[in-house]
């Protein structure tokens, strides 16, 4: 790389980049999904995505997973480690023609006439609405910090996003993940704790470093999170899928303030340690 | 939405937000791809994804495309514009089943045994490689600001991404597109383009908000713009697939300085206004 400074000369050097590879996810032997990502927890990938398409919801729906070897020779070594392939219980239903995310052909109207909100939200087999968790709101404005201070490739690269779920009544960060795609790093997350038989995750709280989308509220839905934090702004159909779901949505979580989209009763203010009523 | 601030009462009122809605882009009646977007522009973000899909490359490769009305009734009230068919000239290949985004059926083992980069690049039917275009790095150091200060719609609500594309000759900024998705940002800027028949983007730069994925080298690729210049990092794809199309990767691009990823010789550094000669 070649570093380029207002007047001063140009200086090269080596420089540390965020690995990005294609991760080719099939289910059963059938092409599912290619998506870009950082190589790594390639398993709690795929395992996180079948959360979010509604495909799984514990350890046991997986049978085995693993990296499919080259086609074009009987050779091993030709295995990119960039397909995995996820053979699911014989009880579990794959994911259909008509999953969300295909591009299957159809001519059917499937999505005119209904709400768009109505038209790419997933049915979740949890419900995070009735999820009681209270968290103290100076405790959440110190999530970012904490997700950053256990990041370990973002100082080097600037260049990954971040997620974690924290325990809503500890405290404690139970996994963080990175990844060229926020997406991912969520999908990575979920996928950790469906494969502990953690769903659904009540009494949690999901921390991501990016924006607060429409499909990262749907995966806290679908995993049954009650609480999701996000260090940038939410979009509006993030706020208004977080209201339906009754999922406590907040965003700009910086430092000293933050903004609740939806369902704030779950954050409790600590009173003011302001003079004012001495 | 509701204020928290750390030792203070919460506040709360009305907030502005990034719309996000889905978009059902089809082909020809087919289905090809759900995207969430701030509606606007939508045209453009279909031809830009075909653009960046290979499958069209100017004006007249769309015969016409128009929003699709509900299926569920003759009133065409419920229109949600948020279905857009796109009908390609007689001549044009539609996407084949063989996309490279589609979740079709297969078993073949398609990528292993491939490399990674090879697996999902898609050829392009112009090469960026020999623009001899040459930019000014102090006008490209300027590029976030000016962009940033074309954004109509980020000062409000803080959650959108932007795309430009900027005359490398003149300077000047032909389009500016924002969204709350970065590659759809990019999408309705290269639609513009293709639509206006500019395609190949000769002695243009792409100037984005966010990272450079591999995905934005690609779609840079699939225009034929010869330089790419983001605010924040790339992948290590990224920098890989700009290096073998012969595009000029500018990263970091902030204020001060930048660096330079992939054929730094396009960016001219004028001579520092040091004194250290005199």
């Amino acid at each position: 790389m070649t570093r380029i400074r207002r007047d001063a000369a140009p200086t090269t050097r080596a420089d540390v980049l965020a690995v990005e590879e294609p991760l080719e996810m099939r289910v059963n032997g059938r092409r599912l999904a290619v998506t870009m990502r950082t190589p790594g927890n390639d398993v709690e990938l795929a395992a996180g995505f079948l959360v979010a398409e509604g495909v799984i919801t514990r350890a046991g729906d997986v049978s085995v997973a693993r990296y499919c070897a080259g086609a074009t020779g009987a050779d091993d070594l030709t295995n990119t480690y960039n397909v995995l392939d996820v053979t699911l219980a014989p009880e579990v239903d794959p994911p259909g023609p008509e999953s969300s995310r295909n591009f299957t052909t159809t001519s059917a109207c499937g999505v005119c006439g209904k709400t768009s909100i109505e038209s790419v939200t997933l049915r979740s087999a949890f419900d995070p609405a009735d999820d009681g968790l209270l968290v103290d709101a100076d405790a959440m404005l110190r999530l970012p910090d904490r997700l950053r201070a256990g990041q370990s490739v973002f100082d080097k690269t600037g260049g990954l996003h971040a997620a974690a779920l924290i325990d809503g009544h500890s405290g404690e960060i139970r996994v963080l993940r990175e990844d060229v795609g926020r997406h991912n790093a969520v999908d990575k997350v979920i996928g950790w704790a469906v494969l502990a038989d953690l769903l659904p995750l009540r009494g949690h709280i999901l921390q991501v470093s990016g924006r607060a989308s429409f499909e990262l509220v749907q995966k806290a839905a679908m995993a049954g999170v009650p609480v999701l934090s996000a260090v940038s702004a939410p979009s509006s159909l993030a706020a208004e899928l977080a209201e339906e779901r009754g999922i406590t949505l907040a965003g700009f979580v910086r430092g000293d303030s933050m903004v609740l989209y939806a369902r704030p009763d779950r954050v409790q203010v600590t009173p003011a340690r302001s003079s004012s009523h001495i």
